[in-house]
């Protein structure tokens, strides 16, 4: 069992309340199991609907009070402020467009925050949100659920150990298979705002998978991209939103790149690979293994490299909680990493904690993810020409 | 998210109560976790040592009220049950040699059980408990983990709707390292007791994963066991517990097998691998590739079925949470689909479900697991003659 | 056995002379296995070293009698033309600035060719051979290497076939590893000739491996690259030729695609993976894993189609000698299904079987790869801008 | 570039008979492409049929002169007998049956040889032929063809260096699908002689892949097998052969192991897995990946060793043919490893090179074969008692 510092010094998991998830969402249970599964947080209040009724049933449904289920995100905080046994967080899985005024709402309210990806849908109101972060003195994490799969920190932690030595090149593949049919003609709820520009945002490849492939190659470099150029355009034919993004880039440290996004490759189930090249040799990841690290060295050795195991870097072992070799986690683990991450933040923001940096991306990798997709937007329509990526913060 | 049927027809997750599992215990923390994933049990009461002071500290570590973190198993079913709001179950997690005592005792006190394989040390007990089950009319489940994989459960389904015809031949191998090195000379808390035969049992390898095996290939074939003939013994030189056997058998309607079970095999990780060929083709599954099942065909096609996708089988389905394709679950979602099929049977049982068979391994499982162990090792006593198995209820 | 119509129709092998390939050369001993391995070539005369005394040397190594290891390929042409029987194709394994002017004296003294790719150096110089073959009525074949795995053939047979649909998207990375170091500092004579742009062309990573990977494309497709977007350089500071390209590129029917070709990928084994994405589904292939293909439909079937299964398609059962599963084949079967194309070609012109397109790639081919490495320098050159290719012939 | 001894030291290839291999033979093609490919033979002479017509046609067709078509093996070995450019070896690939009759006047002619596996189909037999070889000076090898695969050498290799420590279990597994349908039924040529008893002897699994298994354990070990525990019989109904074979088996050093070969594993494509764990770590090597090797550490280290890279030990570098990483080799390269082998005897015993062991299996392995069919036998007749293995020469 990881050791639990919300228990030991908090003396309870803090209090979560959930905007959004109700069925058919894929991310609604997840949030749900990750968040609690190691007691960091205990689901309290939720918004599961906008709709009073279907609020109720779905809230009970995921096993809330009847008085705890709200048909708004307003209502659930103002609500749980009156209550001396409040929600001190929020996780917010709801479209797009909302994040941003949730996420507000819930740093008024003296909450902290996990959002889905992307933060918002514009860089200018990324920024906003920032500052109003750091104003209200709130966490504010971001579920780059990838980042939270021990064995991409695996990664992280011997790229910064200098075991492949200077970074050359990273190669990254996203390529998922959800819009490779028609769904225009018969969308599910979970695919008919994507399928709509004014929600899903200005560019639905690279603000729904593509952000992801961005928040990888820093999260595991160390480097920020310093420029892009870009293809992003659509595979199905009369599609109004993006679904491929092709992208070169450079690191600051002048290392090249490339991240292929894709949300219509047909067959392709939710396969994220990444490859990073340095002087010494390469490691490799892919989702589909995402228990297992391959490093090649340049002496023809390939190592496979498997979580539980005893060869694990720290920071990998330190986001296991089936530490013996051949026990599988999932998904749903990778995402309660970023939970513990979330609680750790909050445990140090109250003095209850040293104050520490914790690998769950923040709200300044979600600005960077705007600041990306922004470029390759700008990158596309100038013909693929290099566009330079802004600092922020 | 899957349909819970307790919360719906209950109103709340049963009670649960958990004996075993601190630290250093691997399974502690799944049962923990497990349990819970689904809403279908809370867990409320637990005996995490015999020490009252570490129970204490260890059931608070796992989220415990300090009212209900016993020191006995005794304890906790007596104190439990003059609460209004008792448990109604027990997880019974510790070392081999207590399950009779404590299945006993649960059964007694008119608990439902969960209870970690092997069911106990001795075929005569075990009968016993099934009878004293049967007579308490309470159910009792057996935590053969691979059961509960979604895949395994569609190589089951496909073998059931005749997809490789009549079955011909079943290979396991369960190769493990945890006893590949002397232990002995410093074993920690979960391992010294294994090494004690006392404690484990006539034969650690088979009560320990040999069981887990033979579970498994009555599970996907339907079959059982006629006949086995066993070689048992010790890799490790010097070692007074069973760490490899080798058993060959022919199932009820006369196919072949072999299982190879070893704790001993140096650089093996839980490591699983079960093929079953029948007629016009074979299926294989790897523990190490637990989200995917292979089916190979006589006209040379190889199909790759992969967890998630839409091709599953409905038995497979659902036991899947993430039913998206590519995002991965894991072993403690294996074991939460177990608790499901328990709590399916105890609302049956409650009359609140009608009665119908749940996948989860049951006491006649337990039973046939000694039968199964008494007979490779009077096989192996003979020099690996053929004994034929019992059949018993 | 797979029949041979050039023993059957023309009563012996073709006679074949070799320039280039003595050690350290990898192809040399594969063109000298190759060629003869199915007896539609016979190695009779060779220029090994254009020292004498090393052409006598390594030419009897090679087995050839004394009298026909020539020290220059002028010599060798001239040499066995005056033999009743003197050779009747070359194989041109030299160095890349010396293709063009031995494919010249080749055709010019009557002999079909293969050549081992890039043809020339030069679009140019390309297109010159190009009429002269067409003027001369030899046949002119070159080295993709790749175009000859039978599953590279079963790929183009289900593209062709319609298995996919209508092609959308198109992956290559083609990563080595053998300039991941400071070779320069002391280079063996493979690579030495390498580092020299004057003799390896104006883009080392284009010529060596990025027309291979611009081949394929095309060669399972069916269709042409329409124009290009490049970023071409060097991974390794200050080194003088190019050692990685990245290629976003536009086919003729619209569909997208990528090609990154690296001979600088630390740990990388000449890895080659080649991933077609349709409306319906996706195949993918790896030399790797070079005798299977990987089949992803849009219902989550995977299919792995192997080689040597009569599930295969005529194209690629046509290529396979151990037409039975499981018996694995390599590169140098590959090349020889270049040699038996060569020599389908060598009869029909011959008017001893009636002309067929063969699959063993054509001069043709060599110029479309030039205009390939043209285009990509011109868009590199331009920041990356879009460049369209020119048809040719 | 291998070098090449015979060349260097003989002055021209051996000159080499072939018996057998007619179509649709697979074994006919790999043995004339194995023998040729690396010029320590050249094929002259044949037997391809009993029919003159059919000897002459298929002859021809194989690239053999009219006048060294035979229709009989006697005639071939008196006629060459004849002739100044005589044969100096045969390679004998005919029906089991007729093995013995034809080594033996392969031997008597003063020929070495080459026999497929098994050596012939009766123990006794076997020895009168090794007494026969001895007498007459001559070589004879055995097709082994596994024990040629680059990557069993190495594994071999580490083992005799002590990478994995003192052998403790060994695990083959040889599954083949070619009898899993009713072949009775319309049997081909190659399988015909298969089904009948009287030609492919006591036991058809044994003899055609169960000695293969056998083969492989002494080889990589070092070790012979002491003892066996067997159950050999058929999975398909009404079979008049044996289709498989479990076998238990005991080495010399104490260690456990298994053999399970089965050609009547529906959808298996001739899979051979071999695994042999030692005190330290285990390695692993399957036919289907035969170019690499995997080698597993009790610290949880997986080390992916590959065919080409520079970390193989001498061993399996010396039985390569592309010593350049990604560049793979097949099965043919194998069977021509094993000729290299029997050419360097070859050259030893007529004096022309340092006598030394080669690594191809000798007459003496094909004794040892016979000899572990007859203890499968017995043991299975008795109900799976252990019967010891008796040792000769």
């Amino acid at each position: 069992m990881m050791p639990n510092p919300v228990l030991e010094r908090f003396g309870r998991p803090f209090r979560l309340g959930l905007a959004g998830g109700a069925p058919p969402s894929l991310i609604g249970p997840v949030h749900r199991t990750a968040s609690v599964m190691d007691q960091r947080f205990q689901l309290v209040a939720g918004v599961l609907s906008s709709r009073p009724e279907r609020a109720l049933t779905e809230g009970r449904a995921a096993g809330l009070a009847e008085d705890r289920c709200y048909a708004s995100v307003e209502a659930m905080i103002s609500g749980e402020a009156r209550r001396p046994d409040g929600i001190e967080a929020v996780a917010i899985i709801t479209p797009n467009d909302s994040h941003a005024r949730y996420v507000r709402l819930a740093l008024e309210g003296g909450l902290d925050v996990m959002v889905e990806k992307p933060l918002c849908n514009d860089l200018g109101e990324a920024l906003a949100l920032a500052d109003l972060a750091r104003r209200t003195g709130r966490a504010v994490a971001l579920t780059h659920t990838y980042s939270g799969y021990p064995m991409i920190r695996d990664m992280r932690a011997r790229i910064e150990a200098g075991e492949i030595g200077q970074i050359r090149l990273v190669q990254v593949d996203y390529m998922a298979g959800g819009l490779a049919t028609r769904v225009e003609d018969a969308p599910d709820a979970a695919r008919r705002w994507r399928l709509d520009p004014a929600v899903s945002g200005p560019s639905l490849v690279l603000g729904d998978i593509g952000t992801h492939a961005h928040h990888l190659v820093g999260f595991v470099t160390g480097e920020r991209l310093a420029s892009v150029s870009a293809d992003v355009g659509t595979l199905m034919p009369g599609r109004r939103v993006h679904d491929i993004a092709q992208v070169r880039f450079r690191l600051g440290n002048g290392a090249r790149g490339r991240i292929d996004a894709c949300n219509a490759a047909a067959g392709a189930s939710n396969q994220v690979s990444l490859t990073v090249y340095g002087e010494t040799g390469h490691l490799r990841w892919e989702h589909r293994h995402h228990g297992r690290l391959v490093q090649a060295n340049l002496d023809g050795d390939i190592r496979i490299i498997g979580s539980g195991q005893p060869n694990l870097t720290d920071m990998a072992k330190a986001a296991t909680r089936l530490m013996r070799p051949g026990h599988p986690e999932g998904l749903q683990e990778a995402v309660a990493n970023l939970y513990c991450g979330l609680a750790d933040e909050m445990l140090a923001r109250r003095g209850l904690a040293p104050a520490a940096a914790t690998l769950t991306p923040s709200i300044a990798d979600g600005v960077a993810g705007l600041a990306f997709v922004e470029a390759c937007l700008a990158s596309s329509a100038a013909g693929g020409a290099h566009v330079e990526l802004a600092t922020h913060g």
